[in-house]
């Protein structure tokens, strides 16, 4: 299990040797559940309903795209490619899967079956926009070409691995516009996560839409995530008194002297800060001894991350007094405190009230930048609140966001389809009543056309053969289903999406080593275009 | 990699022989990615905060509940157990992942490290309700006892594989309820659940919460899950004209004769429907060609199982008489044809017409059954589609369900907390400005209450050392948290909810084989208590 493990996760390609040539082998779906089994049963009735006909190497081409974008906005992040690239590059039914098959359709032909064992995706190619990129409604994200049979297996999958991928990392993208650039922000969100891939995949994504760091350590070690996380409630709560205490001793920072009870050494400072009340704003009796007894254990073990979460009982009454205690005592030691973490109450007021403490003790006791600790909130955090702590005023330098993060609570998922436009060259539509589901026919080129200021202006389809749209050239472009929607537009600088480029060449270098023959090359099947990540426009247009 | 992957997933045990001792060895989690490090990074600094003060090994008590029961219902169906069990049966930290976690903690002592590599959860009990149950707010589903370090390790990934499942079997449980006992229920979720894992945990959980068949090929394998699946819209728009069918030849289901021309005996099918278009309510002129020829193609590869998918043109006007023709043709073979699905229109509408299309034909051309053929319908459906379908009134057979099913769209999340209640025989409580947030403290005994006619009236939560209530004895029943709600009950049954039972014996025995000496009983570490499913009642009160 492990060899696999390691093998399927590891970005560096191994090298095999089967049937006397040597190839590199594709790393495979991150998640090892991901197999050609992952797929909608009737694909393989469809399969064997094409093999019958003799059609199932008629060519295809399937577009894959959205219809809207989600949560109500203006764009979506594309997301999930690169786990695609992972399935097909690894793509073969193993001889116990057959056998399930084979049980599932028991009608079906043994030819059927031999041909589903020799199945692979050498003769699809996809063609995609890269991932990471803003993408808008109707422009396909991906053009998958290939035998019919074999391309209709891997719409499921390639659904299922595109539509949560892209939503999430839009959900992210959206909550780094809302609080901005100079914040942190952190994604809590594994124990409320739709199932352990659904976790996995929600830190990989949220970092990619623009997160920090994720609390989830398998995460972390997959995709080289950073990590972040503390302490919880119920380790303040698992300390009765500073008795529990056994070893009291902090060595100093610098290691040239230690503090034989560090325990008195906060209590020393608690004193203090009793003293100083009435100037910070927080008259206090005595702390939750309980909290004292957690933050002095936790910066005993952790005294160059002291980071404590401050409102298990009372923020201000004891949380705070207790947090400042800890953190002065561990100044002393020639160790800098991180901050706290707020997870209840009236974030916008709490924040303010910590930070004037904060400052205050940075006045009072001459502590430069203890005033500028950080202060992370969490607490069923989603962009609506953060926008409203945002117009309160706050004083919040990291957001810790779960459960409406990684679930997309507003909205749970995106309505990626794949649709038939071409078969052995013939266009192929879909109609329908609701003439947003018309499918727009024939093998197309999408070009990104951008303005004098650099910014983008809108996306343009045109048919295959058609001639592109030229820089400083005017052209017509329309909305393909609202006819009044039209637009000349002159071009300064013109993209194409879905296209071959110099990317095509790493990837074919995964997949043979220089030994294998020149003629191997006419199977590529992957082809890239890069585009830069962009978050800035609205509307799509269809090319006359 | 294959290996382990039938053992994670097999059922039977297997034995292992290490240091000398046969034991079982209990499968693993269904998702190799589940590891002990599918966890929240702050559950390992609090590990080694405890270490550091020589806690780790305090016996710490932590209740796993929710506090609102999800889609503003009455209930909740418990799912996830059996990975939560598969997780700590075989919970251990392998090498490579003890070096990843030094590389993020890299100031704590090599002592800490060291007690990781021999950390298992053996010394860890369980007490959990039975999978599949019907259950409340704030009663606890698992109750989890052990060293504090160890048990706080599980609280993340507990709560992963407990929240989706149980959210997912719930709303599996209410499409059930809405649809009535008669009706098929089928998930076709894959495509749009979140991720891989969040397709196929939502295929088992569906199927545990009412459902009878999955779309999903993987899910039917590793959970034994009926699967259904016929073709799709993008196969109808694939075929152009019948002259494409080279094979026109059908054997009869006896095999005492073949029709040399297939294509021809479905065209002269549908002549006769012309001819009786008055009676049939749908006059039609020529039906679409693509779609003939995408069902005869179908119908040729599986005329055991046809069911088509009527709806790629017009229903009424192509997609049915279409099918009619077809299935008629080939009960002149021998064959019954299965029926269709619709997918899209008014399909309360569209399956009444249907349905007296099928009846008429019954009657013209005296084929008994033709009128009760299957009709399925799809397109986005959910809980209030459906009621509305029920109100309408309609002639639905099956319903197929995936995005709002799998994805939980209207409440994507469900609020399971793990709380800390006692530590070292000491309660505690974590208070809270929001009452429903204050914790219920101390190790807890739970009781079912069974009313005169068998039906539960409620769930009891006493303190360990309590007398028990008993069967016929009046006893006073209270809100934790609503003084006014109160009441008398005089139960005729009791049944225990957090127990050890006759299951545990099973159990055991899946863990140490006979040769195993009784000695190592002692580490018994799962205890189950069996309850069944149920769906009656609302509320829960607290113990006197």
């Amino acid at each position: 299990m492990d060899a696999f493990w390691e093998a399927a996760n590891s970005n560096v390609p191994t090298t095999v040797e089967e049937k006397g040539r040597r190839f590199v082998e594709h790393p495979g779906p991150t998640n090892p559940m991901v197999s050609p089994l992952l797929t909608d049963l009737y694909q393989f009735t469809m399969a064997y309903a094409y093999w019958k006909a003799g059609k199932h190497h008629d060519r295809a081409v399937f577009d894959l795209y959205f219809r809207k974008n989600p949560f109500g906005g203006e764009y979506t992040v594309f997301g999930g490619l690169e786990e695609c690239i992972r399935l097909i590059a690894n793509f073969e039914l193993k001889e116990e899967e057959i056998s399930f098959l084979r049980s599932v359709m028991p009608t079906c032909e043994d030819g059927f079956f031999d041909y589903l064992r020799a199945l692979d995706c050498s003769d699809v190619d996809v063609y995609a926009i890269s991932e990471g990129s803003t993408v808008f409604p109707k422009v396909p994200l991906m053009r998958v070409e290939g035998p019919v049979a074999v391309v209709q297996l891997l719409e499921t999958p390639f659904l299922n691995l595109v539509n949560y991928a892209s939503l999430v990392t839009t959900n992210a993208a959206r909550h780094r516009f809302v609080v901005g650039k100079s914040k942190a922000l952190l994604e809590f969100g594994l124990r409320r996560a739709q199932g352990p891939d659904g976790g996995i995949s929600a830190s990989r994504y949220c970092y990619m839409g623009g997160f920090d760091a994720t609390s989830n350590v398998a995460a972390g070690r997959f995709f080289s995530i950073p990590l972040r996380g503390t302490h919880s409630h119920a380790f303040v709560s698992s300390f009765v008194s500073t008795d529990e205490i056994v070893d009291k001793s902090l060595c100093s920072h610098d290691g040239s002297s230690t503090c034989e009870d560090f325990v008195n050494a906060v209590r020393s400072w608690l004193n203090k800060l009793q003293v100083l009340s009435d100037s910070l704003h927080g008259a206090f009796g005595e702390t939750n001894q309980s909290e004292l007894a957690a933050f002095i254990s936790y910066a005993l073990a952790m005294p160059n991350n002291f980071l404590a979460l401050v409102d298990t009982y009372d923020v201000m009454k004891s949380g705070i007094p207790n947090f400042c205690a800890v953190a002065l005592a561990l100044r002393d030691m020639g160790y800098k405190a991180t901050g706290i973490r707020l997870d209840s109450g009236d974030l916008a007021y709490l924040s303010i009230e910590s930070r004037k403490y904060f400052r205050v003790i940075e006045k009072e006791f001459c502590v430069p930048g203890f005033g500028n600790l950080l202060i992370t909130a969490s607490n069923d955090l989603n962009e609506e609140t953060i926008d409203a702590l945002n117009k309160q005023g706050h004083e919040v330098d990291a957001f810790g966001i779960g459960t409406y993060l990684v679930t997309c609570y507003s909205q749970a998922a995106l309505g990626c389809v794949f649709k038939l436009v071409e078969i052995n060259g013939q266009p192929r539509i879909k109609l329908s009543e609701d003439v947003s589901k018309v499918t727009i026919p024939c093998k197309k080129r999408c070009y990104r056309l951008y303005g004098r200021e650099g910014y983008a202006l809108l996306d343009l389809m045109t048919g295959e053969n058609e001639a592109p749209p030229k820089e400083g050239e005017r052209i017509l472009c329309r909305h393909p289903f609202s006819e009044s929607k039209r637009a000349y537009v002159v071009p300064q600088r013109v993209e194409e999406l879905l296209n071959v480029s110099a990317k095509l060449y790493d990837f074919i270098h995964f997949l043979w080593l220089n030994e294998a023959p020149v003629g191997e090359l006419q199977h590529v099947w992957l082809t890239f275009y890069s585009v830069i990540f962009m978050l800035i426009f609205s509307f799509f247009l269809f090319g006359k």
